[in-house]
């Protein structure tokens, strides 16, 4: 019995038709962190799970894919039953001294009850269990593409000349309950300056964020916020320690509306009055640089004083900048991330309902965790599954993509298909896709298959044709064919 | 503490230097790829262990990395444990009635000894482990291409336009111990044709091999093979059933020469005279044709005489194309994999010590297993490793990669960065790959990474230069520099 194939849930198959899509948005995206003088690096799918575990929260680790050792198939059962033999013989030995053989000498009977030995052979096997499983499970793949860049960035500080720009497209895994937009395998495009804390690196981030988006005429609006307003906002409310609190619910507003995020605010333990002085900063009313201008008095701590004064720096390099996108400050942004430190950047799509489709931030820190402390760095990542979703509800994907075939010549048989070869090679020369079909297959079948293929320009040789030394050319598109001269097929066609 | 980092054995990571070199050779191969007509898909890392087990022989299921289901993190112990405890009360019973009890009523003593019940435990333990397990492990990680590709291809079967000609690069899986040249996580190149049996597909990936690496500059020879004259040449000797042993004994003539093959010929239970009936075939003199005259009027059975015909048809294709790539049959090539039944190719550099760089063949029932019989296919896969050993050995990189930046604007503090940044823009618009170090550091510590990037081209804006709206180009190659006006400077550096 042949089995019914499938693939895991939450993971995707993807077909010529969305992968030449796909490449069209990843290519785009490469394209322009290479201009702006990104290099590609690559890291392990799978990362030892000490690297892992513990940088995304109880959550997170909760949502790893963790892979048993080489080779393992299963537990180490022989290990443990080895150690179990001993121990229930000595359990069986305690019981029967202890208790039956006692009380058949005493009472001539014995009295069978729960005497404790159960759960211990099962607290034996379970601290077995825990101590052995570990040693047999310790990878896992990769979760997202942050934390191994920071460790590849410690590990490889001394081969990296610093400022490192480095981009990064590669997949990522979690074991997240697979719904409608959200896979357990998809890709993570990320770009970031790490060793540098000059606010140019904000900047050439944004002008990244504007050429990919104008390179794939999606209109977009990128929210600017940075976490040192947050923490001078907290403070400014009298609740610095609540920092953490407040962002993860400020974060919610567009979601939950005021009321919801004022009931989690008071349910984290914020008073009525600190409360009341945070509305009119969600609030504030104004343009970008009117708002910087209200919030300025306000923020009267120095780290309030210096998050306004870097989104100042930032805006001034975007003043500068001819921008397609929009930008505006968003002081209600401020993305669940705790290692952001500064900059936080999201990027929505103007014309079609869908959350951030680009997202990103600076990090003081984020190295430290591996042993390689004071290393600033920034970046922003794409999400080319949300990008792709976008392109299509918006039917903003090319007509014709250069990864596809362009030609292809029908085959008539032996003689035909000869004579054909000889052209063909020559198309693809000049650089042009183009194929033959394999076999002396019914014409009818073979414009299926150029139809179902989507191959614009069919090329026939049929007896005639080589006789004459021409072809008939197809415009399949146009609907319209034209003979020509062998010698000037590449020319009618290119 | 702060921990040190580390990969898994056997997994590595791609520094820019080699990430540059990498691409190189995956977009060489891409390119030829599309201009033949084929088509690009990917499959999930993760397939269902059912899609992978029995496919690869009892060694290749050991070395499949299995991924333990969502969130599982181990064993679901508590089930197993509540099983337990009833066995365990129950074991517990007999063990005392039947033995413990009867012993001191009729003796006063009771023996302790092997009762049979400890084995009787760990077996249910083991039972049950083995049962449960299967269920929280259901997924691996991909072995190789060509079973997730029969997997793709028996799915999809009513949206796939056949022939089907795909190609897939991904990485793939394997927990063989780790050496030399052998990754437990590696990429492979895959290109097939299935759905049609023409041998204008062989001949089409010959020219693959051959566009492929002429565009990488490496010497190769492409030796072919074909299934059917194995089987002929078994049936010739009177071994038809032995089809397997022979060609796997012969595939290692030249790793291990001719005494140990016929030895190991032995030892699978060939006679002495069917050896020596091989002998002269695998030391068979001539080029390809005189061999093929050779071996016609030998091969006296069906599938021999097939198998020639079908060589003799490839090579006159052969025949009939410039190639730059040596060719030539070796009636030794075998490959180890049973499900080719036709072509056998193998490619292999001239000048440089390796295995085979690339390699592939014909298979007629790959999608069998999936319920999809009677599809032939015929497909080459190449090894990126390899053949990056292979142009690092022979030093046949290119010198310089488009991928990488090629002009740097250096940093001389806020007012020349302004008046640098507007032109960085229009040499990126030009489509140059363009960067301005971030802070206005030493000049020394600069050019020190210029140096270190290797960037051909660095531009400088001091005051002056400002002043006079002009730049100081440096080539760094060369050791020259120029002082251009500002609006010559991307024709100057173009």
């Amino acid at each position: 019995m042949a089995q019914k194939p499938s693939i895991p849930k939450g993971t995707r198959d993807f077909l010529p038709e969305v992968m030449v899509r796909r490449n069209y948005i990843f290519d785009t995206i490469k394209t322009v962190f290479k201009r702006f003088g990104f290099q590609p690096i690559e890291t392990p799918s799978m990362e030892n799970l000490s690297t892992l575990l513990g940088k995304y929260g109880d959550e997170g680790d909760k949502l790893l894919f963790r892979v048993l050792n080489s080779g393992e198939t299963y537990l180490p059962i022989d290990v443990i039953l080895d150690n179990f033999e001993d121990i229930l013989d000595e359990l069986k030995k305690g019981l029967i001294e202890s208790r039956i053989v006692k009380d058949i000498k005493e009472n001539g009977e014995y009295v069978f009850y729960d005497d404790g030995y159960t759960p211990k052979i099962e607290q034996f096997i379970r601290e077995q269990i825990f101590e052995i499983i570990p040693k047999y499970q310790e990878k896992g793949l990769r979760y997202d593409l942050t934390v191994p860049f920071a460790r590849f960035v410690t590990m490889y500080r001394e081969q990296i000349t610093f400022p490192f720009k480095r981009y990064q497209i590669q997949p990522v895994w979690r074991a997240d309950r697979p719904q409608k937009g959200r896979y357990r395998e998809f890709c993570q495009c990320d770009v970031d300056i790490i060793g540098s804390d000059s606010l140019l690196n904000e900047a050439e981030l944004v002008q990244i964020v504007d050429e990919v988006f104008n390179a794939l005429k999606i209109k977009v609006t990128l929210k600017i916020n940075n976490r040192k307003v947050l923490a001078g906002i907290a403070e400014y409310i009298g609740k610095p320690d609540a920092l953490v609190d407040i962002t993860v619910a400020i974060d919610k507003l567009d979601k939950i509306g005021i009321e919801a995020v004022n009931a989690e605010l008071a349910e984290k333990g914020l008073e009525q009055a600190a409360i009341d002085k945070l509305q009119p900063i969600l609030f504030m009313k104004g343009d970008t640089r009117e708002k910087l201008a209200q919030l300025k008095p306000l923020l009267d701590n120095e780290i309030g004083q210096k998050g306004i004064e870097e989104l100042e720096i930032l805006f001034d390099y975007i003043d500068n900048m001819e921008l397609g996108i929009t930008t505006e400050l968003d002081l209600t942004l401020a993305r669940g991330l705790n290692y952001y430190t500064g900059a936080i950047f999201e990027v929505k799509a103007n014309d079609f309902p869908m959350g951030s489709i680009s997202g990103g931030g600076r990090y003081d820190n984020l190295t430290g965790i591996f042993g390689l402390p004071n290393v600033s760095g920034v970046g922003i990542s794409f999400g080319a599954d949300r990008i792709y979703d976008v392109l299509e509800g918006l039917n903003l994907f090319p007509e014709t993509m250069s990864e596809s075939t362009k030609v292809i010549f029908l085959n008539f048989g032996k003689n035909e298909e000869k004579y054909c070869l000889k052209y063909l090679n020559q198309v693809r020369k000049h650089g042009i896709n183009a194929e033959i079909y394999p076999d002396a297959a019914k014409i009818q079948k073979q414009m299926k298959y150029a139809n179902q293929r989507a191959i614009p320009i069919v090329v026939i040789a049929g007896e005639q044709e080589v006789a004459e030394q021409k072809f008939t050319v197809k415009f399949m598109k146009e609907g319209t064919q034209t003979v020509v001269e062998a010698n000037k097929l590449v020319e009618t066609i290119i």
